[in-house]
């Protein structure tokens, strides 16, 4: 593949440059013109004052990683890559390109320059294209540092930092009806994009791509879509694939001093380089959505623990009234089961460990059985999920009554290390300096 | 798989029946606020009257199906159906369900009643629930019929219909370059779902795949973003994902001239039942984008034969002057290559042919072999394929230098029935009938 794309390249690049010098006969104006409308869309690529609102653009820089407490974009473009070089020297590099070019996306601006590089008609374009004219969407990018990062899986320290990994990126248990398919699980990086514009997303993480040719190869991705969970109050709470408000009690960006004690890593939790980062868990979430849709709504609802309609827990009246775990009908049975996913999942059963969601429904087509390949796409960031989100899964993983229609198929821990702070900073400075 | 399902279910229905006089211990009030509940929601369901704009809704009833010359929405899911059902009865009366949930969705209303039918509250949801409090952001529905529903692989006339198919519905020949998978391509129905909102897109398709469980199954779906034609002149041309305008030439809803002769089939097309209505046909058409990110800015313009900037035909200045294909440059060669796409494709060399394109981008994730899996999702309607798609398709396979950057895995032909004029008339009435 590549040997026939190199030889057609080559081929295709004689013709180039056979055209490029017919542009010079066509006259000075002609190849200006290129240049010109080149530059001009680079000037015009600026786009983030020009929009504000959902349309406008999220801030890169500062002490924590836009895209983590930033309100949930709408869309979703997640990628794990694997480090294909054996040289440090080249990842950082790539590490210190990917910051630039996530600063001129996130602010609105092309990944590059699009037209002629120092007059060179030749060389490809430094952005690909296809969000010139799209406004900044509130585009984040956030990165994460997977476990294989620092050492691979024959225990070989690739980059020299196998000493840096934390306790806490320590490899996920395997859960009670795990059937995890390892090609889309893991990686030694992760990029998530979020905008509310597919296409600015898409073109974000494929600018990434390219620019890491030969450092990284991309290992996995997904997209999603009507995000799952708000992290902001002044979000309405939107519905998952089963039709149910989802995240309701979700750690959101306005609870600070939830946030630094279940959120952010902290000066004494033993990693310095990913103080004021976080770990963020991923989980693909298959939903058997043609079951559930033939289950009833007093059956779902039970499971969930909450009503369809309002999603107020089972005997409360408001969404966000607290649930009466302690409430109990005529018959002596509780109000919300004990299986019941809102029960299982809240603090009070986790010695108080919340998460911060962020997942997306995902539709990745149908599955060859007839059925719509659909789910959730779960993420969540948080301190340490030694304490939170393995303690609060193997509960679910056990007991919970939704997991007849749920099917984890890929899992992925990530250590997002702090904001980048200025111009000169870069992901993954501190880990590699 | 269904049988385990089934098992699951069963125990599940015990439960909630259990719980059900659960519910009605706790009080008639409990039951009674989850009814008002739903009714409350289903009422609240007509969506429509609240939105305007991408937000609001598009009327289903007309002479031609909305969805095509319809300005294209943002998003896409696109399903195709294997009918299971030998029972002419029972596909009938899907369709016409399908027709009255499509009414209702499009209008901004809940495909039906959520909660409690005829006071059951063990009774399925006949709605999934997950567009609750979204606006109707423009959802379209558009049905076709393949050749397959006609006749099937072994030539049986299925459903009586064999002797109404089409002659413009043969099946479309191989063209050169073609690697198409069979499982997905073709199909005996299809609907296009096209919205400003994912969720909403997604939601009418899964819910019409509800209602026709044991008649249809989905054989398979594609999701798609970022409109790659515009079909109004009030819309801008979007880009593809190789960065460039794309749709520049297409048929507009504006030019009604050439809608009757190329777009809707007309009363002398020799198919009474489809007067009104037009062909689809759909390829899945992969990007080598990796490939194309390594070429240069000169290449890709000399292969699209307009410039990336503006859209312009190489040689003019704005994207909407006409390209000028005999103009050459000072070495005797054509400004516009002979093998270039927009050459290829443009009327003038295909005996006038146009295509109402709809296409859109796509990315399916990742190929395991570090390349993202995306391209275009192409679709165009016309009204005879045979002197429209298949010459302009066979012109393009054999010449075109973008070939080397495309792969067409996926093909379907559909012929669209006319419009459904009033709440008495259903998708396919004419053809059954």
């Amino acid at each position: 593949m590549s040997e026939q794309n190199s030889t057609a390249g080559r081929g295709r690049r004689r013709l180039s440059r056979r055209r490029a010098i017919t542009l010079a006969g066509v006259g000075v104006a002609g190849v200006a013109g290129v240049a010109a409308g080149a530059g001009a869309l680079t000037r015009d690529g600026d786009r983030a004052a020009a929009y504000d609102g959902a349309a406008g653009a999220v801030p890169f820089h500062g002490e924590h990683q836009a895209g983590i407490t930033t309100p949930a974009q709408d869309r979703l473009h997640f990628v794990a890559f694997d480090v294909i070089t054996k040289d440090r020297d080249r990842l950082v590099a790539m590490l210190q390109e990917w910051t630039a070019a996530a600063a001129r996306m996130t602010g609105g601006k092309d990944a590059g320059v699009i037209g002629a590089v120092g007059g060179m008609p030749e060389a490809p374009p430094d952005d690909t294209g296809e969000a010139l004219g799209l406004p900044p969407s509130q585009l984040t990018l956030t990165v994460g540092f997977g476990a294989t990062l620092f050492r691979d899986a024959q225990g070989r320290d690739r980059f020299g930092i196998a000493g840096r990994r934390p306790a806490a990126l320590a490899d996920l248990p395997h859960f009670a009806g795990d059937a995890l398919r390892p090609e889309i699980s893991g990686g030694d990086l992760c990029v998530q994009a979020c905008a509310n514009d597919p296409q600015v997303a898409v073109h974000a993480i494929r600018n990434l791509a390219r620019i890491g040719m030969g450092v990284v190869s991309v290992r996995w991705s997904q997209l999603g879509f009507g995000r799952t969970s708000s992290t902001s109050r002044d979000q309405a709470t939107p519905r998952n694939l089963f039709g149910f408000k989802d995240g309701t009690a979700n750690l959101k960006a306005e609870d600070a001093g939830l946030l630094r004690e279940q959120l952010w890593a902290q000066p004494d939790d033993g990693t310095d380089w990913l103080t004021g980062g976080s770990y963020l868990v991923t989980r693909k979430i298959r939903m058997q959505i043609e079951t559930w849709d033939r289950s009833s709504l007093v059956e779902q609802e039970q499971i969930v623990g909450r009503t369809k309609g309002s999603g107020a827990p089972l005997g409360r009246r408001e969404e966000f009234d607290e649930p009466d775990f302690a409430a109990k009908g005529d018959d002596g049975q509780p109000v919300i089961a004990g299986d019941s996913h809102v029960r299982l999942a809240h603090p009070d059963q986790n010695n108080g460990a919340r998460l911060l969601r962020r997942g997306y429904n995902y539709v990745d087509g149908s599955d060859g059985l007839g059925r719509l390949d659909a789910g959730l796409f779960f993420m969540a960031y948080q301190r340490d999920p030694r304490r939170q989100f393995v303690p609060i899964q193997t509960q679910l993983a056990r007991n919970d009554a939704m997991n007849e229609y749920l099917r984890h198929v890929s899992s992925g821990l990530f250590a997002c290390p702090p904001g980048v702070r200025d111009a000169a900073d870069w992901w993954g400075r501190a880990l590699f300096s």
